[in-house]
């Protein structure tokens, strides 16, 4: 079966669609450029804030996604890749527009969960408080029998400012201050019961990696990268369900 | 004047088009993923190898770029870039088809050899063998009043051997023992009278840094975002003879 040619509607922001690209070429077995995976990436980063929208304070980004969705689906892809947890709420008007499947960061993830842990335990979750407010994680992990533990409110807003804020991820940043940080917010989580955390802003990643802490730390954009390259050398047999 | 769009021609390989892609971010002044520019990647691994036609040994990949060109054009990138030294020996044909222009790496750097050196004096250039044997380099540089030092036909061997072999970089390996071999490579163009060396492979800045040897290293993929984030941020009047 002929390779499936992986869309990535990213620019969300450019930095995580960077680290999904490299996430992508390690995980393709190859020796020399032929054997690499075909990958188009729309970076647009005019896309609106997903979060901002959701919390009630910015405009809808369903036409940006939808758009770009459409012209990676014209220009030959089998199927996309969004690697932005919080646009996942957007998931079902993407999909529908291009008339391509999208496959579900979140519900991987949960998945990946679900194998770690046993039935009723907890999982950690930093993301943006729009994904967490839209209970996307909630939702996919409690249909893997798993509940969840985020942030307090005051280490919510800690958080978020380390994403958007003048010395944020998303203006740059990702030193050893910003990393300490994010550790001490995911081991707040730990102290509270999680036996793993998810990094669940593709943001993240860049700042918390697994070993980082006490508990094991599951990348959202490397399980992502995982997936569409299984399902970009197998063919759509293999995920014809997501 | 509105950003533009730019067109990313890739895959050759997908490390050297990442490359381009992190450094086409760290170019450009932003705070907020809004700041950031539109980029469209096509990475197509799929193009027969550049300097294998060259060199009389492989297909002709000018169709497979002119393929790709054209579907970037066509999503709406309103200038393209080609993160691979010897694929610009194809840059006229890609151009025509595409109906939009591409900026030339090659004269990119080499006016920047122009800028860093004296009338006359010696560039080393670390190049695949279609590359120098295509005289892209030798031309640009003379039209700077410089002249050119590539490796013996022995080194040369070697080098490509370094990015082409199983242990090479197009296999994934960047270590410190081929590190080493190209420092040593560098040195060598040094010896003979070399006042800066050109990594003109868009591998070889993945293993050879400035700072790493005793001359300056030009970046040709450093130098190409330089250039593509001037002109997307300025529109095209700035660069029209490009």
């Amino acid at each position: 079966m002929a390779k499936q040619i992986i869309g990535v509607l990213g620019g969300m922001g450019p930095q995580a669609t960077c680290d999904l690209f490299q996430k992508l070429i390690n995980a393709t077995p190859a020796r020399t450029d032929q054997e690499h995976l075909h990958i188009i990436i729309d970076n647009n980063p005019a896309i609106p804030d997903r979060s901002a929208y959701i919390l009630g304070s910015g405009p809808d980004p369903t036409p940006a996604l939808v758009e770009s969705a459409c012209r990676l689906a014209r220009a030959g892809c089998d199927f996309l890749v969004i690697p932005c947890n919080t646009a996942h709420c957007f998931i079902r008007a993407v999909e529908e527009a291009a008339g391509i499947p999208v496959l579900n960061m979140v519900e991987i993830t949960a998945e990946e969960a679900r194998r770690r842990l046993k039935p009723g335990e907890a999982v950690g979750l930093l993301a943006t408080t729009g994904t967490v407010k839209s209970g996307l994680y909630h939702e996919a992990l409690a249909r893997q029998g798993l509940s969840l533990i985020t942030p307090s409110e005051a280490d919510q807003k800690v958080l978020m400012e380390l994403i958007y804020g003048p010395q944020g991820i998303k203006a740059g940043f990702t030193g050893k201050d910003l990393r300490a940080q994010f550790w001490l917010l995911a081991e707040r989580l730990v102290s509270r019961g999680a036996r793993l955390v998810i990094a669940g802003c593709t943001e993240i990643p860049l700042v918390l990696e697994d070993g980082d802490i006490s508990v094991p730390v599951l990348d959202s954009t490397d399980l992502l990268a995982k997936a569409a390259v299984e399902r970009a050398l197998s063919g759509a047999a293999a995920c014809a369900s997501r």
